[in-house]
């Protein structure tokens, strides 16, 4: 058998520390006069009490985890919190279904954003607070789990980002938690700078929270039902397009910037390669509307580039109706769903550093056909890259086309047409939010399809999260048997 | 620069068989009374004179061709052969546009099958039975193509395919084309067969040669706007139903299933994996229908297995309109558009060897995450798998994803609607045929597109029958330059 203490352990301790967020949200409903304060103080005491028991529990166990044991943490983790999140959403006063709520949360923590409630602008400021930091706590979470946890297990070719060759010693572990607290630091600054920001440009003080945490998070929640176009203010988007940017970027690489080597970000050639993709998608398709529509230039890039770099970055805010532009922009939409930001960051999607990958084997393919007995090695800056993490790499965007192919016709079986199908599952899996069409675009909301479509969705968005493989592993006989 | 010579000589060749082809067609129009045995007459004696022509201006040079001259050859016989395919159609009575023309021609001869043209019923039988044409011979090119061309230049994975490991020696080639004239009188026996059991069955003569040719070539040309529903008979259909899967097996294996080893065909990995996905496709979606409709147990797996086969095989036959069935069959058609027959059949898509060989990456990825110092070989039957192999066949796929992600907006930006310009997108890097949607589904037709659409469909049709690659190593500077 495998041993689940250290396991159990550290989820108790995540667990425990929902708490004191809880509370927190507690506060904000009783300063609004809101009864559900009582809601979060209860699941406030049920967490800690779960979280310090289970922590009690299995206390003592060596904290060294073995490969087994980090797959299970990471699963069991993100299934636990999820289910967390969904408590105070499930009790709330209003009328949420455990459906509902599973799927609020786990799109919250996942940072996928999207919603199935409607009315948020009359909603409870506490509740809102509390998908707000869902979203927040989530994207921390991606953080260390893509810095930490991945590339120890070896998925999807972020065994090439550990950070040490050995990485058993004491002084690797060490190295591993000041890189952590940084990155946690680094993650706070850019939070306050961002709420600042937006309170000074006259956002109410619980907007400008919710709308900071889950632009840095990548996640994409919002308080109002018509999202970022609620404020119809250029000073808000600008705001949040540095923060969905921010939060798509390498955070190690962030942090190298901060301590004096911001050519270390800059010259990476995934960053280089991410910001080059937006610029070129927001030109192709403002050039598209400059010509094929009658909105003024600088709307028309505007709207262009914080609409592109929310879907890109796959937080999934929306300053305006996008699919209302015409086929083009519309397809381009759903085509730029699966790309996302870097490594090391919030966001979900393929991810520029696959991408990068991908098209220079594609292109090491072309140049070998003519000279069959030439050898090109593949590089990612100075790195030669080795078979292990491009199969990694190929396996991972392979299995993300497996899950599109095989899970849009489960979702149109519950009776939603094809392009609702296909594009909830593509958002689903890459952590985005909004889809295409009217019922689950950025005008629409989750709220009406079956709770079937609804579970699903809610394991495609936990299966994104933890890149397919993880999940997968899990589930494969060899992890059971010994 | 590079010796064009060969190529040229070659194509010339390739291009005057297509003049008795055409007198052929010529004499059926005679017969007929239909004033365009004129046109096949005019357009054989510019082919044949054109042919011999470009031959006889390039004879003497060495026929053995470098890898620069296999990948010119091949990009440049398609062209030239769709172009002279186009000629008896842009000249016919009928009012066929150049774009039209070029269009259908490049369907056939690709064996995509979609057509721009209707009132087939009252057609001509010298064009159609061009058209037939068209697709019979493209059949054959396929084949030889993959069996001889592209292990040659080691293509997306098909180097696998090489049948000798010297592919110098006068005896490789001698063995070669023994094979293709096997090959070659295997195809001839088959259609025979075919057009014998239609004819048996009450069929016209013309429709049933027509109707083999296609279903052989996995073409999916009818000389019916209904397609097989016109024939609305089970007997038509389960001729065409073994025609459409023998045109998708792998040539070479059936030529030693003749031979008195049945065992190399259905022991074949690929063909095993083929012939299960079919089944399993079949039996979810006779099973959604049995569930979710009232239609009789027989009718369903009947249609079922008869559409599904189409679409595999990348044939494109309807004999009902199958869209009409639902959402969930809607969407698994549009899924199982890519996947293609088996390599070394008349088949487009990614075919079953590729998909095989990725499951099997997919699976040692999973396996191997538990056992970091695990090395486990991917194996196709007995037969170990090299890293050029793995990489072509990775990146095989993702440029078809990247293809269809890059050419979907551009689709969509002529003025159709998302599902359309995807599925078309699919249907023609595929070679499919049909696409998802009334325009262009089973029951429609592609007269409806734009010309810009239709040009960019024909280009991909001819970039997914090159298998991409050959078509770009052609474009990379670092071919032209030495
Ligand atoms: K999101
Ligand atoms: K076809």
């Amino acid at each position: 058998m495998i041993d689940f203490r250290p396991v159990f352990f550290i989820v108790g301790v995540l667990s425990s520390t929902f708490g004191p967020l809880l509370l927190i949200c507690a506060l904000v409903d009783l300063g609004a006069g809101h009864r559900d304060w009582q809601t979060f103080v209860m699941v406030a005491m049920l967490v800690m009490g779960f979280g310090s028991l289970l922590a009690t529990a299995n206390w003592g166990a060596p904290l060294k985890l073995s490969l087994r044991q980090g797959f299970m943490l990471t699963v069991i983790s993100w299934v636990v919190l999820s289910l967390i999140g969904a408590l105070p959403l499930y009790f709330s006063e209003y009328d949420i279904s455990f459906t509902d709520a599973v799927f609020e949360a786990v799109s919250g923590v996942t940072t996928t954003g999207s919603t199935v409630l409607t009315g948020l602008d009359d909603m409870a400021p506490g509740l809102l607070l509390w998908r707000a930091t869902l979203n927040w706590v989530g994207g921390l979470g991606v953080i260390a789990m893509g810095i930490v946890l991945l590339p120890f297990l070896r998925i999807s070719g972020m065994q090439l980002f550990k950070m040490e060759s050995s990485d058993v010693g004491n002084k690797a572990t060490a190295r591993v938690v000041v890189m952590v607290r940084q990155i946690a630091l680094l993650y706070i600054g850019c939070t306050a700078v961002s709420i600042m920001l937006l309170t000074m440009g006259g956002v109410s003080f619980l907007d400008a929270v919710c709308h900071s945490f889950a632009a840095i998070a990548t996640g994409g929640l919002s308080t109002h039902d018509a999202s970022i176009g609620w404020f119809d203010s250029r000073y808000v988007e600008g705001v949040l397009m540095v923060g969905m940017l921010v939060g798509s970027l390498t955070f190690p690489l962030m942090i190298q910037a901060f301590h004096g080597r911001p050519q270390l970000l800059f010259d990476d050639p995934q960053v280089k390669f991410y910001l080059k993709l937006i610029v070129v998608v927001v030109f192709i398709i403002s050039a598209w509307r400059v010509i094929a529509t009658e909105a003024g230039l600088v709307d028309i890039v505007w709207g262009t580039s914080f609409n592109v770099i929310s879907i890109i970055s796959t937080t999934g805010f929306a300053s305006e109706n996008y699919l209302a532009w015409g086929h083009f922009p519309e397809a381009m939409f759903l085509m730029i769903t699966l790309v996302g930001g870097c490594t090391g960051s919030t966001s979900g999607g393929i991810k520029a550093f696959r991408i990068y990958m991908l098209l220079k084997v594609m292109q090491n393919q072309l140049l070998t056909r003519l000279q069959p007995h030439r050898v090109l090695l593949v590089t990612y800056g100075e790195r030669t890259i080795d078979d292990d993490v491009l199969r990694s790499i190929g396996a991972f965007v392979w299995m993300t086309l497996m899950v599109i192919v095989l899970f849009t016709p489960v979702i149109s079986a519950t009776g939603v047409d094809f392009v609702t199908a296909l594009s909830s599952v593509m958002q689903a899996i890459a952590n985005v939010g909004p889809g295409i069409g009217a019922q689950i675009g950025p005008a629409g909301n989750y709220a009406g399809l079956s709770d079937v479509a609804k579970w699903v969705l809610a394991f495609l968005m936990l299966l994104g999260r933890l890149e397919i493989v993880v999940v997968l592993v899990v589930l494969t006989p060899a992890y059971w048997s010994r």
